[in-house]
């Protein structure tokens, strides 16, 4: 079950939506079943267009931030569902120390860890927040405008513990997703819990992996379902070995996008789909919205001009690029305030507890939102669950919209939860 | 952590409130290591008094009614929990069966019932309504005044299992207190979960048994706290043979209620409480605010006229009364539009998932308020939890009174969660 959240989206349910719907007791019990074999993401975030004909998780985020943008209603799910997480991972645990990001001016990003800290605190831990941050040298108490506070501490790290003065925590959550590289500070802690695992960051993750596993995931659940996995997955490739500076690669990624929009084409004729097919070009580590670019046809990566080459050539820490995937691109035919929207979905271990709306009034519907301007609305609860349905089986609630996106989270988030087995590198291998 | 509920109580939070809420990580922690112990029952209901200076849960319903009296808003954690309830005790379950009260005219009860029906679907199950009255004889259709409707069917016993016509469930939640005792076709049920277990049920509990496993819990509880268990706890004693009808036994009841009544006078001067104590005299096996009687004074018991003589020689089902607990009453200081008022916290699994205040407008402060004529008013969330709170840490969020209250259902549950031990038939017997 997922909360019932309303969306901007009005008009009919259309046929996948239905099909969804009425397939959620079999949908559930698939969930069950796959969480008694695979663990879920200490928590994950999903962003999720949906085209109307089809929909699809287009990122998955192990470390994700923006928790305040969540209304004060879900801040209850949220915290049953840590209450969970944390039962099953360390039921006698005390302490949680919060590693957040480093940017400790961003009182939005703080803002965000001020929620968190406040979510497992009321799940029953004592919580504070140890910055890895060279500027954080002492103790720091930093006000946001909401009226909250954050105390950054330095952390020490003794041989084999990571804490803060006086402050010994049995778990450490990251909200940093490493971008830089795992930092030697959080290496070969064996006596704590570290969640996610330093394998979850961006050092080590691919989105390639990502959608491998996402591939294979919808293929199962289209299967379930009786439904054709394209509808909730797109296509995507692979490019490796670029250099955007010196425009090394480029034919092949030209060739790559040519590939994949043919292959849309088809898949669109087939449906009856009158729109123009475009392909998302992302770095295959990137994260925060940059190394992003929509083409629309392979031609224009011949005349990829100077900014456009910059701007893909390094993503966050500067990083440069090599490695991109080719994604087929997915409309968002979600509006708020006449903005073009994407939903966002977040999950505390393996429960949907709620989502908000990415909105961008300057992109568009084919283009990605998490950009300098982007805003963020908050999803209400829906109130009107006991309206009558006609035909419907008593019992059974009105239908309500963010159900399939919280379905699609979560098959973005067991997907994820493939990814991790596969790239674990303290897995156990039995030859 | 327990949903941010606003209560009707204003004012400012008194000591116990304060002690309770500073401590609530320790006390979240207390439960998650108690829960390693000890399994919660199924779902649970728990009605408490608030004297403000003291206050006690006072009666813990195992087979809770009413859930259509939460509000909409908290079905999602009612939900989340469910998955959590069933994930931990059959996962591969597909079909739910549930097995009401008798009453099937009452539809009052039935919207309850297609709450449940509701929850578990959502949940990820498929769910049907069997019902083991003997007026059930085929499928039949109960439209609501709300607009939903119902359907019972007549359950289907085969030597091994329970289930309807084409209907064959893993699990069975009864939602049917069992106080006329278990009927044959519940017995002998080893294939299928049956939740809660028989022995949840009045031929086998007795309120002595809870209070007694409450008291150990609230000793336990208070010693962790540092506070006197007395102002979680209501003094009581037992007292068995009576016959109301015959007035056997009420020389020894009026002893039993003397001798209360003095300790309670004791700790009320300890506190410098300036009100008059009383007792609560119940049916040890009662349920359904029946056979329920409020002493002021032991002598009242001499004068005990035909009437309350009958009202406290019979309980639900027409049982007889022979064995009461005699308990120190506890006043209620919560007032709903003047009516007088009693809190009631819904458990689902070991999470707190809403409540509703019962309120009475003919009833005083130190009656028993289920009764008819009783209505019911749903406690909504509280939106201002971020509201800054001098002196607090940051982090956490402003007070909230509603938590105390799911600290104390809680308590009750965990005593009930002890009772069942002790009186499980199966239970396996080390020596």
């Amino acid at each position: 079950m997922v909360p019932h959240l309303v969306t901007a989206l009005t008009g009919p349910i259309n046929e996948l939506e239905q099909r969804i719907l009425d397939s959620m007791p079999a949908i559930e019990r698939w969930f069950r079943l796959e969480w008694m074999e695979h663990t879920p993401p200490f928590y994950t975030s999903v962003d999720i267009r949906n085209a109307g004909f089809k929909l699809a998780p287009v990122d998955t985020n192990l470390y994700p931030g923006g928790w305040n943008n969540l209304t004060t209603e879900m801040l209850p799910l949220a915290v049953q569902a840590a209450m969970a997480a944390i039962e099953k991972i360390c039921p006698e645990a005390r302490n949680l120390l919060i590693i957040p990001e480093n940017h400790t001016r961003n009182t939005f990003y703080l803002a965000n860890v001020v929620q968190l800290q406040r979510i497992f605190n009321m799940a029953g831990l004592n919580v504070r927040v140890g910055s890895i941050s060279p500027e954080v040298k002492k103790p720091t108490t930093i006000e946001l405008p909401n009226g909250d506070s954050v105390t950054l501490e330095p952390v020490v790290r003794t041989k084999r513990r990571l804490g803060l003065k006086d402050f010994d925590p049995c778990t450490i959550l990251l909200n940093n997703d490493l971008s830089a590289g795992a930092p030697g500070i959080l290496e070969d802690i064996h006596e704590q819990y570290l969640l996610p695992p330093l394998h979850a960051g961006w050092t080590v993750r691919r989105k390639s992996n990502h959608f491998k596993a996402y591939e294979e995931v919808s293929k199962r659940f289209g299967k379930m379902l009786g439904i054709d996995p394209w509808l909730i997955h797109p296509l995507f490739t692979h490019c490796e070995d670029l250099d955007f500076a010196e425009g090394v690669g480029i034919d092949r990624l030209q060739a790559s996008v040519d590939g994949l929009l043919t292959k849309v084409r088809r898949k669109y004729k087939e449906y009856g789909i009158n729109e123009k097919p475009f392909a998302i070009v992302k770095a295959n580590n990137g994260t925060y919205g940059m190394g992003i670019m929509t083409v629309r046809d392979a031609k224009e990566l011949e005349d990829l001009g100077r900014r456009a080459r910059n701007k893909m050539a390094v993503v966050k820490e500067g990083q440069p690029v090599h490695d991109v995937i080719v994604q087929e691109g997915v409309l968002t035919m979600e509006r708020v305030h006449e903005a073009v929207a994407e939903p966002v979905v977040y999950m505390m271990d393996r429960y949907v507890v709620g989502g908000f709306y990415r909105m961008h009034a300057e992109r568009g519907t084919d283009e990605n939102l998490n950009a300098p301007g982007a805003s963020y609305v908050p999803l209400a609860f829906e109130h009107s669950t006991h309206l009558p349905q006609p035909g419907a089986r008593p019992g059974v609630s009105a239908p309500n919209r963010f159900y399939m996106y919280g379905v699609l989270g979560r098959l973005a988030m067991l997907a994820a939860s493939y990814e991790l087995e596969a790239t674990n590198p303290d897995a156990e291998v039995y030859e």
